[in-house]
């Protein structure tokens, strides 16, 4: 097995941006649960992403959501983000929470509602040039409830010339990345339902425009280390919302319903040289922390994405050829598992003690006390949440 | 084929019961769309129900969900219930809402939630007392998010000692029956996740606690009819929660994702006596009319079991057992297929306009002028939804 | 709705191939149970199709399977055809029955093995010039059963050159299309596992090459006619592998297990042109009749296809995206259920009649005394199956 | 988290029996590939399950298939057993390589077949007398592939009739354990498919029926451990099949598909006490080798299983149950993770050494040169597969 040593270097380039919206309040359509200390402002929720990072050296980035994180200056948000020691990151469009929405945005079939939707994303790249934000995340609520109630083929034409439009406003240094989902909020058609159908729409757009894969976003058994091969392969993906299930979009914490699949997944994006100096692959969670503290949520993600990235450069993979070329079935799935079933844990630990970190950041956070500051001083005002 | 004058008794009998809730607003996490018209509270929720009756003859019944149908006096409710032609039917009870609840309500570990879910059921029954309800349904949001969050074995040795103090205070003509559920809201395990459970559970209990099956709880590829013709032999099924699915529990109109489904299911029914005039099966629709008209929708819905119950009816019996029993593959499953390829629409129409209904139940509502007429009067006050 | 004479042209062109092995053997890994008067020979297969054309005029082509339809001389082969009223079709290729393949044959790491898997293909396009086929089948059963037993993507690469190597040799006239498989029979991974994977691939061939879509081989859950809209959409429908499922790739007769999913697919390919006289898309069944009996198996199924497209035909277009564009759900909705829940059984019987056919193609079958005819010809000699 | 030196005793006590047939050649429908060295007799067969147990100290007992291990003395069978080492154990039955049972078995319609089923079964508790076995397992393959085929509820009613019988003629000291499966080899409805149905079953027959739960049975997205923990509540639990999956019954190694889901069913054997002395819970391999070499595979199966044994045993069970009650989701989550992350691989290879095994049990028999032997002298004969 490759040495823990080799591995390190690589480690440390790691970042994985982390979602603003994770720090406010989330639910299911049956109960959202509050808790206290919830960010109520756009510059809460990036004081509390600025922790994970400041416990982990993983986490540089933030996400935004517009309109959940609209204010009136950009540049001083940035500002504001720096102070903190991060960066503003992808830009995030939402054009499922208006009454006009409700039967699509960018595929909608009257041209005045879907004109709406194309302006919103301009209004994001016009954020993206103030934030310095690289990446415009488009994901789609729109789809369809009954059969017949839209049509399939139209929307999709729709959409291909609505996403013309937007990467026409890109600037040079700015990407589209289009994510697929399988269903949900949509129960019959969803506009982009898998991985083809987005690789399809952005291999027509160009260059800047990639595919977002999130790891909860696929039928029941979907090999998804297989999705990021071919993407990889094809120079297509863009980047990752990282998270986890057992059943649908559940948005549980990376890892934590699969491990060996993140593991698998991990090992797919090195073999495909997604860790690469020049990978266009960009890491990022996307998770719902609906029952359990949001903080240490996302410090758990992160680790838990590290812990695995660890594993995944941890298997010999030269031996693994060999062993694949001979046709040796058992002995080359146990190279893979060697790696996946040695614990990382202590040697991370160190490594983060030699840099200056906390050896065991998950319990660092929690005994810094910060939880109960922020408990403590954010009374009153309205806990931010996917309404607001 | 079975003659459709021989069936028209029984489609007489036929009662659907209508959940107030469906004539609420409803939605995703990610929106709930509005619509004019909409009930503000309870009395309005009957009344429109009262309409989905006064033109089908099939829905002499409306569920209540408390507390969302909370009111100060239940006999006026009864009574106003009766002056609109319909009567109060199942009570559903409700521990999901409320912030004690987030780990659990009759699993829970805390005696003091746990008692507090317990009551609540003891305040449903009185409920019950007041409104002359039959049925008292138990589904429950209980689960967890998390492997080793909860205690999966404790917490199912609490739900049975929760059921058994609920099921003591039953009246005798009172019955429970508890509702189980795949998953969602809880993304891990969920305390009545199979008919299994749920039958293990009520059959510790007694000869008044029955299953309630809903048709959009189960796991993907699920053959449902055989459930329902198992809990029909085991004598404990008893009700049913109608709507269609095509991927989660999505709650559509019924018989929309997959009409040979519904077909299957109440061809067994049928086959299993769930129609006779002994049989212990409560009919009922649970559904979301997220995107389409609330009252239209409960009336395609309650047509949609109409026309699946005639199609089922029409199946010649004596034909297929004897092609079932020559192991004609073909042949029987021809004679399935007959019935459920039958239009029965027009025969339907005809023998509704026989008993003085319109004919086209759908169309002469549009046609009369109630919507609008909710629309202009509805104004101010709150919609109902989920919430309230 | 669409007038039912206004449609029958559309029918009369309809052609769906029959696979050759249809009228073999076939089963599970269980047991393959055998009947009284299966064919020995390519000859026979292709005598029981013709019969199936014979009393439905839907049937005019047969797939070959290489090697299982191997023989001495295509040329007579197609002449024996032709003097029974059919003509010889799609040629599929095999690289799954030979313990060369054990790892793979166009993704193989072993040069060796996948030319030899290059070559056969080479041989197959040999069998179509002997034959007159249009379309050369590629479905793949490579793959492997444990994470890290192969690599993925470097297999990916290997397809891509190998696909390159037989799409160089195909004539002017001749097509490459390439099925997708969700899994089996390989349990880990599968090297073409989706549409996109398959869009992908043959997109880089060129004009000749084509997606191959088999109604059966898709994730639990998966909106098919999504796909079907999509790959009309890109122009690379090349054609169908009908069948129909409740689990996997359970081989049923098509529309067995969800008409409404039949007649919601054929209802995107009228939608898409996918009927137009310029379109690419071949009509194919692909199933294994395992417990009912063959013949009677394929004629139900080319009836099921030619319903459900007249059903298709029915709807009322104009109406629909009337409907569609006011965002009335249900109205919408309403009209491609009326032409679903439409009987056209009796005009087809008509229509049937009036062109000298069987009114009721089945009824004529089993009264015509070919099956006992063969049941006590076919005596001696070793039924085909999957194996030869 | 527990000390590995308190969780030995229990690892010495566990017992994985092995399926003979394991050692035959396995395949899919498309394809059986065969390895040198395969067994050619019953005898062939325990040699190499010997050879397990030799090197593992884990497999002390051997699985026979009846017909497939059919001999003319059982009790010099069960002498060879026991001087290589190994005891017979449980005998399982087969009704679904018969001509006779096309369309079913115990379940059958017709009194004659159904009959020879039962009386199938009465020969096999024969064998069970002679060889010292426990337990009958029946699975079967009952079912239909199309709707209306079958009269799903009389079979359930002749199902219940056949096991009445087939439970009298048990002995004292023997039991019956009935196993579910989703689906395959029926595809659309399957008798026995799932926990609810086996459970209904077993349960009217008495105290000696119980339960066998096959871990690669269920529906996409089920929840295994909670039936685990649901069925050891119910006193049910009789026997475990291991193997793993990552789409239908793949039958692959355990543990190889989900190495978590294996360690949370077996923390919950460990809650629920189905490790304990009185435990009913009997243990059990029941995989395929399709492409991996056999002896090897169930090696590193029962090594799999040990492995996680350990780590569910290694779980702080009072820490975590504090945290449970505290509603510390992430600190009861980290508890359980902690345990399936530690690397037990090193303290079990000492462990075994202190027993004088190999530490290694799987290179060691790698190293030893028997498959070589039985490579070069097993030739000639019939090779064991499923079809003998």
């Amino acid at each position: 097995m490759t040495s823990f040593d080799t591995i390190t270097p690589l480690l440390e380039k790691q970042a994985i941006e982390l979602p603003s919206w994770a720090f406010g309040n989330s639910g299911t359509r049956f109960k959202v649960f509050t808790t206290p200390g919830t960010p109520r402002t756009p510059e809460e929720k990036i004081a509390d992403a600025a922790k994970v990072h400041e416990f982990t050296a993983l986490a540089p980035k933030v996400a935004l959501h517009i309109p959940w994180d609209l204010v009136d200056d950009f540049s001083a948000l940035r500002t504001y983000a720096e102070d903190h020691g991060v960066a503003l990151g992808t830009i995030n469009s939402n054009t499922f929470q208006d009454e006009d929405y409700k039967f699509g945005s960018l595929t909608h079939s009257n041209p005045v509602i879907r004109q709406k939707a194309i302006d919103h994303h301009f209004a994001c790249i016009d954020v993206m040039h103030a934030t310095g934000s690289q990446d415009l995340k488009i994901w789609l609520a729109d789809g369809s409830n009954y059969p017949g109630q839209q049509d399939i083929r139209g929307r999709q034409d729709r959409l291909a010339d609505s996403l013309q439009q937007i990467y026409a406003r890109l600037g040079e240094e700015q990407r589209l990345v289009l994510e697929y989902k399988f269903f949900e909020p949509a129960f019959y058609h969803t506009d982009v339902p898998d991985w083809g159908t987005s690789y399809a729409q952005v291999a027509q757009l160009g260059d800047q425009a990639l595919v977002c894969l999130d790891t909860g976003h696929h039928a029941p058994g979907t090999n998804i280390e297989f999705i990021v091969a071919q993407l990889l392969r094809l120079g297509k993906l863009g980047s990752f919302d990282f998270n986890s299930r057992f059943y649908a979009d559940d948005d549980l914490i990376v890892g934590a319903a699969d491990p060996f699949q993140l593991f698998r997944i991990l090992y797919e994006v090195v073999r495909g040289g997604g860790l690469d100096d020049d990978s266009p692959v960009a890491f990022m969670l996307d998770q719902c922390h609906n029952v359990e503290d949001k903080i240490p949520g996302q410090i758990r993600s992160v680790l838990n994405v590290q812990e695995m990235t660890a594993r995944a450069l941890l298997v010999d993979r030269d031996a693994l050829t060999t062993a694949q070329e001979a046709g040796d079935v058992l002995g080359a799935n146990g190279i893979l598992m060697d790696a996946f079933y040695t614990d990382v844990r202590g040697p991370l630990a160190a490594w983060r003690e030699s840099r200056g970190l906390p050896a065991d950041p998950f319990g660092a956070y929690l005994a810094s006390g910060y939880q109960q500051q922020i408990a403590e001083e954010r009374v009153g005002g309205t806990q931010a949440s996917w309404g607001a």
